[in-house]
């Protein structure tokens, strides 16, 4: 087992990444200061893990709500689902809320410990590995607006995050995929060697070798713990994690919540700031056939949706509610070189629809 | 014009006393930070005020949007109408919000500040002298619950509060009984003189006197300011502002939000808390006389719900839900003697039945 701390002065927390964590109660019990132990997940992770969570936390007075599974779900209405049971059950401020699933779980399950009662405590045991490299790690919580992806939250930080690489055994390939968008994105703003460690290794990651995802898991969350360290609140180098988040918000929210994986929206909007950084003369056209060939070779998707889909009017109207704008303007995430990241939102407007134009189907 | 500063550090603000002050535009001006702001208000304030609140935020983008009134409409749902609103019109991460209106519209606001984009500004612009004295400083905001009041909120602290006086010229006489029951409570937990003051002048508070009452708002915003500052999350000291809160959110919820006003809950609330207080041996007979006096003085309900309309197994369950509850227990704030209140959920709990059975009509 590997134990990775992500530094927030009184807001310290632990990540434990391993296999079979699940099965070791004494990992999660310090973190529980109440009685009252509420875990939320949905109706594709409790078949597989509920019964096994609910072990790890014997000995509490342990209830479990389970949730439609989708980005679809992950609104007020779902939400209140939880503060439903949470009251139902006579929760009170020392209780703590369980995130099993993956990132929908975790945003909502961390919101909603956010806003009960003004806060109480949390524990992320992600299960995909989207979670397990992103979501999970930073505090971010929250959920959707019909218009606008994680519109509505909070920073929260979880008191420990519990990664059990076993739970992606069960995970879909596509998911997996879907997974390693934002494992790619790591190498592609902060660390050129973990990008070249992926170019090696890739197949490995897909035939979820347990070694390999481990090491791919550790290597994600110690890059997002070192900045969300010096940066918690998104005042500047947190941004960075948005690469291609701008144009693939647009693009799940535009072809409909769920039908898009966040993943996939990576994949094809990280392909999109690649291109728009090539215009810009940052990147070489080799640089960008280097990076599509690793998404590609992920199973994930390069090109966005067709124009017949999403005319460039939509991207725009779509991307200017996004929360990256500032003072109007669309600030992007672009790619001085593989391995360096910078977020700006000066940059000749003909740029960004000349992307749009011409990087797709 | 008097000015209170709230002390927490980098969330630190003023608090604006006086006549006229919705006139003075270069007050609020500085603590608006980006272009873009949104008044919310309610069906009752925007005709009174909303133009003249527009105006002093003259030369920024101001849009508006008017909520039903009422307690009963402080839930998700209208909470919903802001956020359509501020993405309807793109606002961005720099924007600020404005409560215009009393503490359901502050709580709100500040709510949906506290959540939009995972946190913006806000300015509070109570109207109502429960909101000036009370819930527009400190920080807590948040919605009800069906079964249970503010269960869903966030801790937020304003840019700045402006309080100008003169709006308590259209308040409804019950609305400024209501105020009073917070303003007395001050008084009955940590302020001695400040109630006998108010046993002096209380004639001077239902005949809008200005200057009464601006002294009692300075007086009321000071006793609370200086707790606020001392224990911003309520791990503590903070607690004792809830006198009479827990019983009188009970009767709140069991009434139906909207039959009783919070001042009234709190008034109710506050003798049976008191008339505990005298079962503990704390008050004598004449303590009690003396603070439902002054209750009645300001045309304020000092006897609960009748045991038709409230029985003691629904006040139970009420209060067993309410977020004061630690590990089971109904913690409850009580007298040890007028100006001087203490936090216990240590006490018999034949005590507070026996108050809820006997101090009633």
């Amino acid at each position: 087992m590997k134990t990775l701390h992500v530094e927030l002065g009184d807001r310290s927390y632990p990540i434990f990444i391993g296999q079979g964590l699940l099965s070791r109660p004494e990992l999660l019990k310090p973190y529980v200061k109440g009685r009252q132990v509420l875990i939320v997940t949905n109706t594709t992770v409790a078949p597989l893990y509920l019964q096994q969570c609910e072990a790890a936390f014997a000995g509490f007075d342990v209830h479990s709500v389970i949730l439609p599974d989708g980005e679809q779900y992950k609104n007020l209405d779902t939400l209140n689902l939880v503060f439903d049971e949470l009251i139902d059950q006579k929760f009170d401020r020392g209780c703590t809320l369980v995130a099993l699933g993956g990132g929908v779980i975790g945003d909502m399950t961390g919101f909603a410990a956010a806003a009960f009662q003004r806060g109480v405590n949390f524990i992320q045991v992600p299960t995909t590995l989207l979670a397990q490299v992103d979501s999970s790690v930073g505090g971010k919580t929250g959920v959707n607006h019909p218009r606008g992806k994680n519109m509505i939250g909070a920073f929260h930080q979880p008191q420990c995050v519990l990664i059990d690489t076993d739970t992606l055994n069960t995970l879909e390939d596509r998911e997996l995929s879907a997974g390693l968008a934002e494992v790619i994105k790591y190498g592609l703003i902060v660390d050129l060697p973990f990008f070249e460690w992926l170019e090696e290794h890739i197949e490995g990651l897909l035939q979820r070798d347990p070694q390999v995802l481990s090491e791919a898991i550790e290597r994600s969350c110690q890059n997002k713990a070192d900045i969300v360290a010096k940066d918690e609140k998104e005042a500047g180098l947190r941004a960075l994690f948005n690469l291609g988040h701008t144009f693939g918000h647009a693009i799940e929210a535009g072809m409909g919540y769920g039908n898009w994986l966040h993943g996939e929206g990576v994949s094809a909007g990280s392909m999109q700031a690649v291109y728009m950084s090539k215009l810009l003369g940052n990147l070489s056209e080799e640089d960008q056939q280097r990076i599509a060939a690793l998404f590609e070779r992920a199973k994930l998707p390069v090109l966005p949706p067709s124009v017949e889909e999403m005319d460039n009017d939509k991207y725009l109207d779509l991307m200017a509610g996004d929360k990256k704008v500032q003072a109007g303007k669309i600030r992007l995430v672009l790619l001085k070189t593989i391995g360096e990241a910078y977020v700006t939102g000066d940059y000749p407007r003909e740029l960004l629809e000349r992307t749009l134009t011409e990087w797709r189907p």
